[in-house]
């Protein structure tokens, strides 16, 4: 069996008695019942995704994964597809957004070059599973061949693995690739059924001549290509990114191995309908950080039934959101762990 | 001139330099400009509440402010009023949620008592400020006197002044006192002129029963004691608490030295309505952390034109929205004063 599938059948149900635990120990703590809202929610989750009635999350991990798209040729992003490089080389530099909010989550940074369209200059941080130097132009031809989509995959949970091995507790995905809101949206309404300019946004900055033309090359490359919705790894294949299957991969890597992931905005959640296609039973392993700007992240949300974090307009990438996310996700399992019960603290209950 | 008389004339205007610098630094960020939506916006405010461009926040304290309240022996709780000192204890024991939050975004908590019915053992962490046993129940005559109202305004002035000369940069404001939602209400509808029945939520987990009496308590309290919306000392005496007036005054106390104001939910929020009606030029320091699950939050959002950070279904109050709302200004200010410039990275700016 190829290492997709062998993760795939790895990944099992969330804990039902570590969920039961947890709740009834936020029940018992000094607080009306529910109180804390969603901070209860994702305690208890995560009490399921790990097996532990007091979860703790203590190394935790950004993976950016990094490629570059032929569609970008097509003149559908604000920036020029040199920026992709460049922004490696400043995420490895440490002066990138995702650095700056990792740092304050105290998370670490994995750097990941999926496919970008030129060599890079050795790093500690930065790892190299290249499968191309972009993908192809997807108006023209498919982005790359099934064999690379599964590739990509299998390099996203070659890297969760890898990182599970050494400490790392939860993962968190990010994103670097000019042109890749194109390819997510394409993968998003090919999934979900939806028409293109249903879930295609303004990306990095379009106006709106440019946004008019950014729906019209997705429409026209799915009718082109005809991705079937059911089977991931052709959507991916067709109309996807290589840095888009590697955060797929990470996120059935980490639920192979019952470890959360916080998912970021809309290429991660076009990466998690990627995983959840090919395998629906990671999706209890998922946490949605945060609602993007990007138009079509609610879509995202709907058919994969995840309700985000946060709202704060952002539309960044990177793991920005995820970043702030870990955040809350630490605060929810401290509130769990840390917090005095009625009993303990000689506090009268709900009379 | 009264304390709070001469702290009001101290509350300038924000620094529009400042402002102005911050803005044009966020635009040269690695980074599509306004990409990270509220976080931007927040850092920017905040160049603007401290003077500073690059504004950091070293030493966060939440303060938080505990009294009972005479409405309490009408059944206007799920908990009985006796929780109020158990509470209190369970703060200085580090065992509340408060603690915890705290904790996870580093900063020191302040617990003072304005006014529980009982005395509490003397304790390093806890200040005593009490102006009574409790106020009196407003449902028969006024909860406090006008000269009560202003010594409680006078001890949230005093206890801000008093942290921020001990190097204080952020105060976040919290609560505890069994029945506070009702005064909360109160205030709200008297100020905002909406009816009580709009205003007026479950609290700690009432049910429809004890709902409905609660707004009758409020709405026959108002009609009974007409308070004067344009006058905020007169409202707080009729119908607050006085938690609720040192909540007020640490917001006055911190914009007159200006220092930023990290608002809680509720009663943190009818805090704020009772500030801005004595100091509208108080508004411009204060950061709405989170939309509480509590009904008439949103009437205080509209009236003091705040847009919360966080939607969390929190309904607990001690500043734990707050705590949380610290961590987001601290993850603004580091992305403006640490992320690299286009130039300082060499990345390519929008085409």
């Amino acid at each position: 069996m190829s290492l997709l599938a062998t993760t795939i059948a790895q990944i099992g149900p969330p804990d039902q008695n570590a969920r039961t635990a947890a709740r009834e120990r936020q029940d018992q703590l000094t607080k009306p019942q529910g109180s804390l809202g969603r901070l209860e929610q994702v305690s208890i989750q995560l009490a399921a995704i790990t097996g532990q009635a007091r979860p703790r999350i203590n190394h935790p991990a950004v993976v950016v994964m990094a490629a570059d798209h032929g569609i970008a040729r097509q003149g559908v992003s604000a920036f020029p597809p040199e920026v992709t490089p460049q922004m490696v080389l400043n995420f490895l530099a440490g002066g990138a957004a995702i650095n700056v909010l990792a740092r304050h989550a105290r998370a670490q940074v994995v750097v990941v070059d999926v496919g970008v369209a030129c060599d890079l200059p050795p790093h500690p941080d930065l790892r190299v599973h290249k499968l191309g130097y972009g993908t192809a132009d997807f108006s023209q031809t498919p982005a790359m061949s099934r064999e690379q989509a599964q590739a990509a995959l299998e390099v996203g949970i070659t890297v969760a693995h890898d990182l599970v091995a050494h400490g790392v507790d939860m993962l968190a995905t990010g994103d670097m690739g000019i042109g890749n809101t194109t390819a997510s949206s394409a993968i998003v309404a090919a999934i979900s059924g939806r028409p293109a300019a249903e879930v295609t946004g303004r990306g990095t900055g379009l106006d709106n001549h440019a946004l008019q033309r950014k729906m019209d090359l997705i429409s026209g490359a799915l009718a082109r290509h005809q991705p079937n919705p059911q089977d991931g790894l052709d959507v991916l294949a067709k109309v996807g990114g290589f840095e888009i299957g590697g955060l797929a991969g990470v996120m059935l890597g980490a639920a192979s191995r019952r470890v959360p992931v916080v998912v970021d905005g809309f290429i991660s959640g076009a990466a998690a309908m990627i995983a959840c296609t090919l395998a629906p039973t990671a999706q209890p392993y998922l946490i949605a950080a945060h609602r993007s700007v990007e138009q079509g992240h609610q879509a995202v949300f709907g058919h994969l039934d995840l309700d985000p974090l946060l709202d704060l307009n952002l539309r960044l990438g990177e793991g920005t959101g995820a970043a702030l996310g870990i955040a809350l996700c630490q605060a929810a399992c401290k509130i769990l762990d840390e917090m005095a019960t009625f009993g303990e603290a000689g506090v009268a209950a709900k009379a």
